[in-house]
């Protein structure tokens, strides 16, 4: 397998982190997205959407879309399961997942980023500020389900990591990078700190990629 | 079961196509997104992301995120499927859903539209722009997707309607109503209509449900 991916993208982290999870062996190949890489002509013809990552089978078939994909590795090789095991724990786990990757992580994607500063007209400091204000939003709403809901264990769900964990990993190391204060979090940090001490996890991690840059 | 949502939001209308084309009846409960009460203390207890839809079981279960209630009554009442048979097709339908649930719907949500007014000081013209902006970039991803992939039929994925089915027709209804352009995209439109030709679909609709206003 191929993954088309860059380093510092959490889309692309939560494919690693579920890869390792696996232990799939893949070839890294690394689209550098501010250098627009993602929208060359390269790129467009594995992905037209232009966003990273991208995974190739050994058969060659092109599969989009992080979650997608990650649905797939678990189909594939079911073990460890990244999914509990009845519908109800299954429905609270993705429910999970897709508060991160549906509502925290779109809007702070680098191409809404972008359009806030061209073509309306902000700045840096604004771009931080619109981060910042759908992390603290989200997250507060994640840290009350995760510290009061009965599933929650040493991971999002109960004691092995699963697809909940595999989205937040990846939008908490991108939140420091914009410098959200994630001391109203503490169950957040918790999971946070058990995810980051199972190698998968850390191995993972941007500063881990070939392309990596400080 | 009781759905907790809004005739106009496009993800409660995602779960009430899933729940017509299961046949499974349910109590409608609307909370009037305008208005805020999805941020009353009734519905944040329910659901602390203050989002609809909310999925309440016979048991009392609260399941929120529409597409992980999608996916639970996939599960539950497997029959008519709402996703293939194989992995890689089924990686390919969560893609597809995907690319609207992630890519577009979030970053044209009510509450960053009131965020571009409130506190960024735009009109709403910018805010017209930036919608359809969004939509125009993923629907030119999607619809060359959809018309160049084999696996599409006269739904996304082959010939019965399915969960990208489910996340597209709200997206063509959400965007018709900000005057987004369909011409360039004649294959969504193409489905768009195969869709509304369901009952299940239809009954769905904004416009037929108990709140709704023009």
């Amino acid at each position: 397998m191929k993954l088309h991916n860059y380093f510092r993208s959490s889309t692309s982290y939560r494919v690693r982190i579920a890869l390792a999870l696996k232990g799939l062996a893949y070839d890294y190949v690394a689209y550098h997205l501010r250098k627009g890489e993602q929208r060359g002509a390269a790129y467009l013809a594995l992905n037209p959407q232009g966003l990273v990552p991208t995974l190739q089978t050994d058969d060659g078939a092109l599969l989009p879309q992080s979650l997608a994909i990650v649905e797939y590795l678990d189909e594939l090789q079911p073990d460890p399961p990244l999914l509990p095991a009845t519908p109800l724990e299954r429905a609270r786990v993705r429910s999970l997942a897709y508060a991160v990757a549906c509502d925290i992580h779109p809007v702070n994607n680098l191409r809404v980023l972008q359009y806030l500063v061209d073509p309306l007209g902000h700045d840096a400091a604004v771009q931080g500020e619109w981060f910042r204000h759908w992390v603290a939003v989200e997250f507060a709403a994640l840290e009350k389900r995760l510290t009061e809901e009965p599933g929650t264990g040493r991971f999002c769900h109960g004691d092995s990591p699963g697809l909940a964990d595999i989205c937040l990993v990846p939008q908490v190391v991108n939140g420091r990078r914009f410098d959200c204060d994630m001391t109203p979090y503490p169950t957040i940090r918790r999971i946070h700190e058990a995810c980051m001490a199972i190698p998968a996890f850390a191995e993972a991690a941007p500063e881990r990629q070939p392309d990596a840059e400080t």
